[in-house]
């Protein structure tokens, strides 16, 4: 077999064998195809792309490049969540203690976020203390008692997605839906998990720009995780302004903590009922995603999911004393607010400028060696919507250096836009997929 | 300026400008863009395709960037030929004497051939002593005094082409019309002529299978050409079977000395007079291709177009008495005739496999280093139409090798096909470009 014939092959529109995909990914990651040919082929694949079987083909294939996580270790099914990211994007952290505390095994090995805005082990390490470098015996003993643990990533997951993706990044070959998903559900099938519940978001903060993508997106990933045999489902919520009001490692943890105290934004807490039904119906502990719905309201009245959070922290070398007052958490020296340059109804946030604003404050990594201060970020005081007068705040901005905040307030004004009538509401969660 | 910028832009179906395009071709050339980029440019071009402003400016970024030769040195009008290569080519070998004898100049910088059949230099090897490792200054004057010089290529032409060419042969993306016009005219701009005419063969001997696609290929030329400010024509002719009757290097040198003593093959000698006619026009030497013909018919008749190949040969070292006496030649062990293995019309020869039989004697070169044995090679007897008793030679084969012999006499053999009527002539002319 030879790399130059399948590149003409999928050039001309054919279709490539099982043998013929495995051929190459394994080829590739050893080095042995070189990287001129795979991002040839990666073009190729972009405009003539890939059917349903190649897809699959590709995805298995990279999943076994590497280890396969053994969960066999946890009781129960094990359900796994994954977000394809959004500006103020702390789900994980309000959804597992959710549903462990339902009864759902939640076992996460998780990498570092690189952007707008820290990934959720970054957001964790706002509890003094709380590390993810924990051995693997302890991560499942963890998992068994308290239903929750998360890992740094030991394991070598896919490592063929992981060089197939910097190759794509740097020749524009990243958007294609079937080399989308196989990518992301590569990572989750090697992750071990019996059922996927996936969280795709649409709209300007996020990868997929517009509902149609978006929903593209979950159907062929669902496809997938069918195919390869896991129970899988995709929510598909907006992402066309900020998730909730805070932005920000901390202000997030504060807002998650919120939400588990019953004091949650409306969609935050919509969206975290809608993915937490599914993820509690996945993993058997109800019939159905109303009856789990009732369930998720009941852990948060009754103050359970807040103690799996403080279980959670602790087990994992926190305070758990922090989850219970959350004005202990890292605070930034000031604060200051933006005030509204005009009265009217807030029309649209360009949602990707807000995480670039908390970038600006030191909250997110530039580079993978970027030190994020963990207490910067803004809270949004109006969304899409609603009515300010000129001078109101339109967010509380968080932050120790008064020169970046200023940089970062005058750029937050600019992203936003008012109108003189109030728009009408478009429903935050646009479509369940499964 | 960013390469993934400008290969997201022609992903996206839209329009390189001139900088671009030269950024482009510098940065790669330099090692600055890596080949993987580059590789996923060139599928994009595929896709995309390059409309004729770009396509221009990517011909002069790499006919610029390395050494333009200067032929100002030469009196007169300076003419180049270019031929997209075929079986039992031994165009220049009659040509050059042809045109020059009626006052056009022939400046000839070559490389060797790598392929079915050796190149010009390789025939004209067939002259013992003959060479073209000769200093520049020699080669200005030979081309002043006879009007024909070659050279061995010693400047570093259009390397950008050389490098652009090698990653395109292993990425699947050399067949794209824009792609392989600016590669032959990017080399042919840096070669310094003042008119190109192109010898563009189409047909299963050819690299353009198709009249259709040959066709493209010329217009596509000729536009560059014109639009690079020089005069440019292009011929197509057929290359279905092999041109003339001869396949082999010394053999085709007879072929051609034949052609000048009156007595050439008439497709071979149709298609000298036509390439010819418009080289010796737009050299200046006649109104039209009718009075040129009238010339180049002359200069034949008379002798004095063999009479500049003596010169020529011997202007390099060679014997000029061997040109009167093609005996001389080097010349094969063993001759053999190829017995038909039917009677019947001939109805289609595969000409590519004519040209593999050749290699598989000796007389190609398999790999850069490889030795060419000159004497060896077929002489076809019969041609397509051509009726044939069953047991008639089909062709006489010369070699040093019986088992080689052998099996390229098989080959060849399952090469011809037959049928009981004869199929309708085809004209070998198919078009003139201009």
């Amino acid at each position: 077999m030879r790399m130059y014939d399948l590149i003409m092959k999928k050039r001309n529109g054919g279709k490539l064998t099982k043998e013929e995909i495995g051929y190459m990914v394994q080829g590739f990651t050893a080095g042995e195809i070189p990287d001129y040919q795979m991002s040839a082929m990666m073009m190729a694949v972009y405009f003539m792309g890939m059917d349903e079987e190649e897809t699959l083909h590709l995805t298995m294939a990279m999943a076994h490049s590497g280890d396969m996580l053994d969960l066999s270790g946890i009781q129960g099914i094990k359900v796994d969540k994954h977000s394809t990211g959004g500006v103020g994007d702390k789900t994980s952290l309000a959804l597992a203690p959710m549903v462990a505390a339902c009864g759902i095994k939640v076992a996460k090995m998780s990498g570092r976020g690189l952007g707008h805005t820290g990934g959720t082990i970054d957001k964790l390490e706002s509890f003094p203390g709380f590390t993810t470098e924990i051995p693997e015996d302890r991560f499942m003993e963890n998992v068994n008692r308290i239903g929750i643990a998360i890992m740094g990533q030991t394991a070598d997951l896919a490592p063929a997605d992981k060089k197939l993706y910097a190759l794509r990044d740097v020749t524009a070959t990243v958007d294609n839906m079937s080399l989308i998903a196989s990518s992301i559900m590569s990572k989750k099938l090697a992750s071990g998990a019996d059922a996927i519940i996936l969280d795709v978001k649409s709209g300007s903060g996020a990868f997929m720009k517009t509902e149609e993508k978006a929903r593209a997106l979950a159907e062929e990933m669902v496809k997938l995780g069918k195919n390869a045999g896991r129970r899988t489902a995709a929510v598909i919520s907006d992402m066309d302004q900020p998730l909730g009001y805070a932005v920000g490692n901390a202000l997030e943890v504060k807002e998650a903590i919120d939400t588990l105290n019953g004091n949650g934004p409306a969609d935050f807490l919509e969206l975290c009922l809608t993915l937490g039904s599914h993820m509690v119906v996945a993993g058997g502990m109800a019939k159905n995603t109303a009856e789990a719905e009732g369930k998720l309201r009941q852990v948060i009245a009754d103050g359970s999911a807040l103690g799996k959070l403080a279980d959670f922290v602790e087990a994992q070398g926190g305070d758990r004393e922090m989850v219970y007052h959350p004005e202990r958490l890292p605070r930034a020296a000031f604060t200051e607010s933006i005030p509204s340059p005009r009265e009217g109804y807030v029309s649209r946030i360009v949602c990707d400028e807000v995480g670039v604003c908390s970038l600006m404050l030191g909250g997110g990594r530039e580079t993978k060696d970027s030190a994020i201060d963990l207490s910067v970020g803004l809270v949004l005081q109006k969304k899409v919507g609603d009515f300010v007068r000129k001078g109101e705040a339109l967010a509380v901005i968080h932050g120790n250096d008064r020169e970046k905040m200023q940089a970062a307030a005058r750029r937050f004004t600019e992203s936003y836009a008012f109108s003189d009538c109030p728009a009408e509401r478009q429903p935050f969660i646009k479509a369940v997929i499964e």
